[in-house]
């Protein structure tokens, strides 16, 4: 399969929606009835035109010759990554060796496995010689239909490309549907035809080896421990969250950005046009995945799905770019009297990934959303968006999409699973497969803390410590760093610190810094002294921002089975004596 | 001493910074330095005006005769309750008998106690026969300076007044500055001289007798459990918060707002301007004091200075007024060019009263701030503001300031004593004198919840339950209610209910209703029904909002020597049987 085919089953792609809950399902026909079709459509998608080098525009035109009304065009997408938001362990390169076939087992032929396809009642899968019929797995499947794409073949060769599906737990699903061997009469020498997809993994950047690789394949990567010590997080080892792969771009000269009104009506801009009809602004925010400290959830209550996160999925940068607010006035939308149908701004990046805002953020005139195009002074690094991204201050990572190219305004959210199933939360009462619709979309986030550095200061070096001195400490220290970080542009108004597992505090001293913007986008960092004495077993932080909210004690109550938030009080051990 | 006398007295009294910590001295000095005074100032109060029958233009043109440059009016104010917000228990309308004097205590004439009035070095006050030194206390009164009015005389006609005073903690205050006995010389009958003070409590209206009052002058009352159950609050029962009496403002004719630019410009409304000058709007809005579920806190931790509320210092309503945003426009504010020195709008009440919002939250035409005169579709009542009040969703209720005659657009925070020390939280490491200036005044609240009402409904009756048939109980049931809430309009998403303590918890039936207003400024009521046999000895609420934010489990770790925003989990113990 050339890369050009493999772009062409991206967009043909349903959204997630199309056979999920009966509310999902509601939603969606009702979607699909304003837009006056009978059934959901293929996604057009900017990304095939960057691939297959046609102007952005002529593509659109093709397909707008093929009777797709523009109002029509759902931006629900392409959900590549299968179980990606589901992985829960290290990647497991090494598979388990293939079982002897039992006696009685029915064997399939590859003719027939072609025919279970993607618009087939049953949907047959291969790996190696075993046949899978996965029909009743595909509603559950974490990335949504794009398993599809699979169906009637071979889907080794996905998992190849998307590697976050090589773990025993993603084997341990699969086997439940297992219904038979290859026959032996379509095996080349001994083993099954070979399929290709290209692999768009290939053009992704060189990284930085300090980040902390979570998944490879989407690449997803921890912020390490010394880059949480500076407010400006280094570009570099800023942490990376994606959810498919890195769309190449080139230098961006044929990069355009549709902005599409309720209407219909659409403009475009280019990044020329971004850059010269508009102010420019620099805001500093921080930049946080709902899945922060998800690993401390994992350990303080229960099994989560999703990338075991410690505390660097969070970083702070400078952001550079023009208000989404002017883009929006320019292109047409009356922000002093707003159509009341208007309710959301949806956001579709180059590689399909899709998230909205409610469109009060978007205007918000001091709501600071930017389209950025730098990140600390530098131009946006491809891990980061370039040419560029959303950047919504005050809201979760996910909504501030990266690589856009199409901004709609709408009466709906984004219909992408990252809006409509990933980033909620769910209850401790509830399973891994709940009523999705019940649950309100991650926007702003919670208060939140972490400590990232823990330092033991024997008395003698105490002449050589500016904190130690700060804090008048004689005696055996233990210096404590951290951040402390609430949602919405609530500042951080205190930090407390325990030496003694949450028994008595002590208040940490908040670093102040160079804030830009109208309000507190960024994280506080902060930093205390403690005599050695003083400290028992572990060490506790929890943070307080401006409307008095808190932290949870401990993770049990706000359990939910994504990991999503983990927000109880960061509890660290006390490191062994120096002595 | 008549009315006009006591109201003078009032004037005169000056900012509580005035004496108070390092940084509230530089910030009041400073503030006078912008003012170009030496000194603070006498406060201009419609209340004068209002008393003594003087039309309130009138009454400031003779201030002004004086001297008083406009834009030096402090609108900090005369704080006259005293230890008001540190009342911790019930009030004591018996007082202790007098001691016999000692031998050797030091006989102390009337005219030696008349020299150490408020000009004084030393302040001597007397109460009955015993004479007090009380210098070193009037720094840390918590009801400010308004002390010194009774310097050089008899305390207690004050105390009479202020019956919050009449309670042992306020006896041992007084106690520790004993400096001796009044000459036999000058007592009168045996008794030292009567002095007279009006009493401005007189004219509190009369209130419901469902109300649960916790100070009776000033009137401290919660919303009783019955009144607790219905999205809207009756009038006559919605909690009372009064800081000290209800002025008497007559059929509202004469009542004047001014409003006051930065720049000294102001512009006067009558409340037959604002009704016909501007639009009228609507919004539903729950207020809640700070002090909210302080008991809880109290017995979940420690001590705790403040009215001890249970759950009903909350309550709902529909307010109707004019958006402040228009009526700062009307006055002169360029909402559009905000001069960056504007940075608060602080509000005076006709009865000393004073608050302020940040010019944000005055201006955002998505704030819904009113100034408010209809409660439910009636006028308001007079313990809710008659004939105006402000109202700012999504904040504590201490900045919705009633009888409102005075808005003043400021660089500062209103420099009241409700603005600069009260209604601030601390932490569990500080103590009850800590650096007020520390901490940010309370504006937006944390998220909260509380159960209202626990009902047990038999087997055998659950065919008469509509809840019960709801819930499909075919059993022994409990059935609780209650309510949520969560500051700056976020909305709440989920409710969680625990019948074991908080092991395991199912999620409560969110009441939808007909909220009005540009954010969810109202609570949601809630409900659910379990079967008695899993109630353990515990049910605990907790709820969450948009934000994701969520309570803390207990109160230790917010714990705050004044007891503000006490919102850890609502625990209530489950009822015995009805069996």
């Amino acid at each position: 399969m050339t890369r050009g085919n493999f772009n062409k089953c991206l967009q043909s792609a349903t959204s997630w929606t199309r056979s999920n809950t009966v509310h999902g399902l509601q939603r969606q026909q009702s979607l699909l009835k304003q837009a006056g079709r009978a059934r959901p459509i293929a996604i057009i998608r900017q990304q095939t035109a960057a691939a297959s080098n046609i102007p952005y525009d002529s593509a659109r035109r093709q397909q707008s010759a093929k009777g797709l009304k523009r109002r029509a065009v759902i931006t629900a997408v392409v959900v590549a990554a299968a179980t990606l938001t589901c992985a829960t362990r290290r990647e497991v390169h090494a598979e388990a060796p293939p079982k002897e076939p039992d006696k009685g087992e029915r064997l399939i032929r590859l003719s027939e496995i072609h025919e279970h396809g993607r618009n087939a009642e049953k949907f047959w899968v291969f790996k190696g010689d075993r046949v899978y019929d996965i029909t009743d797995w595909v509603p559950n499947h974490p990335g949504g239909e794009v398993i599809l794409r699979a169906a009637g073949g071979d889907i080794g060769v996905y998992w190849d490309i998307f590697t976050i599906h090589k773990k025993q737990e993603v084997y341990d699903v699969l086997e439940q549907y297992f219904i038979g061997r290859l026959d032996p009469q379509d095996l080349v020498d001994g083993k099954p035809p070979s399929e290709h997809v290209d692999d768009p993994f290939s053009t992704d950047p060189e990284r930085d080896k300090a980040l902390i690789v979570r998944s490879s394949r989407p690449m997803n990567a921890e912020t390490p421990a010394s880059s949480l010590q500076t407010y400006l997080t280094p570009v570099n080892t800023f942490y990376v969250r994606n959810h498919l792969w890195v769309p190449d771009l080139g230098n961006g000269d044929g990069y355009r950005l549709t902005v599409e009104m309720i209407d219909g009506e659409e403009k475009q801009y280019s990044m020329n046009d971004l850059r010269e009809k508009f102010k420019q602004h620099t805001i500093t925010a921080t930049l946080q995945c709902s899945g922060n400290r998800r690993a401390h959830m994992t350990a303080g209550s229960r099994q989560t799905n999703g990338l075991q996160w410690d505390v660097g999925a969070i970083g702070t940068a400078e952001w550079t770019g023009v208000r989404l607010r002017d883009v929006l006035i320019d292109a047409g939308l009356d922000v002093m009297n707003l159509d009341e149908d208007v309710q959301h701004a949806q956001f579709a990046g180059a590689e399909a990934y899709g998230a909205s805002i409610p469109v009060d953020k978007a205007i918000d005139p001091r709501g600071d959303v930017l389209l950025a195009f730098e990140m600390n002074g530098q131009p946006l690094p491809r891990d980061h968006g370039f040419p560029l991204r959303v950047l919504v201050p005050g809201h979760v990572a996910a909504r501030s999409v990266k690589w856009v190219n199409k901004i709609t305004m709408s009466g709906e959210e984004s219909t992408s699973q990252w809006q409509r199933r990933d980033y909620k939360c769910f209850g401790p009462n509830e399973g891994s497969n709940p009523d999705w619709d019940s649950a309100r979309a991650i926007q702003e986030m919670p208060v939140q803390s972490a400590i990232t550095n823990v330092r033991q200061v024997p008395q003698d070096r105490l002449n050589n410590s500016k904190l130690a001195q700060v804090y008048g400490l004689e005696e055996d220290a233990i210096i404590l760093e951290g951040y402390a970080f609430s949602g919405g542009g609530r500042e951080i108004v205190r930090v407390d610190i325990s030496a003694d597992d949450g028994r008595t505090w002590r208040q940490a001293q908040l670093i102040e810094n160079d804030e830009k913007g109208a309000k507190a986008w960024s994280w506080k960092q902060w930093r205390i002294a403690l005599p050695r004495r003083e400290a028992m077993r572990y060490f506790c932080v929890k943070a307080v921002d401006e409307a008095y909210n808190t932290q949870p004690e401990s993770f049990e109550a706000h359990y939910n089975f994504r990991g999503n938030l983990a927000s109880g009080w960061h509890r660290v051990p006390v490191p062994k004596s120096t002595d």
